[in-house]
């Protein structure tokens, strides 16, 4: 039986590379610096700037830059203000790092990537700061796979029908490739669609939470990039579902 | 004769509601504070700045939160880390209030955008920050008006091909509708499309720059929104071409 599957969506970070390791040495670098200063653990710290993330998350939206705007003013908020200026330039050069890091291909990624173009549209659907992103997808190499690149400020059913609009499809015939349950697979199963999770070692804590059930049959779980073109042809098939 | 012109697109920022004005006060304030720690004047402070914020141009790409990074870090570097973490505070505060601000249309921007969207398909086509940007269309209240919001990280000739190809015109049918000669009118007008200029009463120094010749028979200059829809009219009229 052949998948009807039309579009083939794929994340970015951490799904075709490497992203949420360098905001995490960020992280530890920014609870080293401020940590110095108040009698906080790690762990404290890290719970103090994950709260003050989403705080921020309706005014700043996600990525490096709002990232390194809420460690600064955390960082004078938890010090009250004791922090020195010097500390406080290098959270700032954190955020630059984070935003100067070579971009790393997730092993086996270009290999499932050119497969699956030579099969289906495929369109890199991410979320974040769009400058970055752009840069990213430049310097990955794997810009001229992608038919599109979609970069919306949240990756919700919202956004994922307008992308379907756009391409003038049905969700049953789309499926995202992507490590997060939350972003790149709940929202398109819930739309009718198809999700391949390809779990990454690491995942930002707000990506965590979401509401999708186990074993879901129209969602695969894959080890690693290059089980991806199988587990695609194994969507839409709703025949034969096989759960996770 | 009547007009060829398919499709049109509209700069937001400075264009269709107000911008430059809260970017300039925040700048103003960064003096201020600034100011309170160096000898330098005002205008010596500016330029300090705006040099900063083109060298951070390519890593942070436009907007508020760029801004504001750059703010605090060329703070940090002028007072050589005098600056306390207070004052830092109150920068970060600046950008948050950039980045709050009420989005407030510009005079006859509603009427105009409709009677150009009853005429001719309309495109958003603005650059920066991505979740700002689509934050302001929202509470704009004219999201509907535009077929489709584009959000592009440089206003170039590339791009702008790249948005035509997406709707699959020729340049010659395309107008452009914006207050900077170098970002809205001279990209467009170089790939042989048109170009309605719309002053707005500052412009940051940066879009000063541009190329563009003037009285160039595809640019129709128009003093305020209300007098848009008669410019659009005149354009992709080629047998009748009237200079600025």
């Amino acid at each position: 039986m052949s998948s009807r599957i039309e579009l083939v969506g794929f994340d970015g970070d951490d799904t075709l590379w490497r992203s949420e390791d360098y905001y995490r040495h960020a992280n530890a670098e920014f609870e080293a610096i401020v940590g110095a200063y108040v009698d906080l653990t790690s762990s404290q710290l890290r719970c103090r700037l994950l709260a003050a993330e989403r705080r921020n998350l309706a005014l700043f939206g996600y990525g490096a830059k709002s990232m390194t705007l809420t460690m600064v003013e955390t960082a004078i908020e938890l010090t009250e203000s004791a922090i020195s200026a010097r500390d406080i330039h290098r959270i700032v050069a954190l955020g630059k790092e984070v935003l100067e890091h070579p971009v790393e291909l997730l092993p086996g990624v270009r290999e499932a990537a050119q497969a699956i173009a030579a099969r289906h549209r495929v369109v890199l659907i991410t979320k974040g700061d769009l400058h970055h992103q752009e840069r990213k997808v430049e310097r990955s190499g794997l810009g001229d796979l992608f038919h599109r690149i979609e970069i919306v400020s949240e990756k919700d059913e919202r956004s994922y029908a307008k992308v379907l609009d756009e391409f003038g499809m049905q969700a049953n015939a789309f499926v995202m490739v992507g490590n997060s349950l939350r972003s790149d697979i709940e929202p398109v199963v819930s739309l009718g669609g198809w999700g391949v999770h390809v779990p990454y070692h690491v995942t930002w804590e707000h990506e965590l939470e979401h509401g999708l059930e186990a074993g879901h049959p129209r969602v695969f779980a894959v080890n690693d990039a290059a089980e991806i073109p199988d587990a695609i042809a194994r969507c839409g098939n709703v025949a034969a579902p096989v759960s996770i």
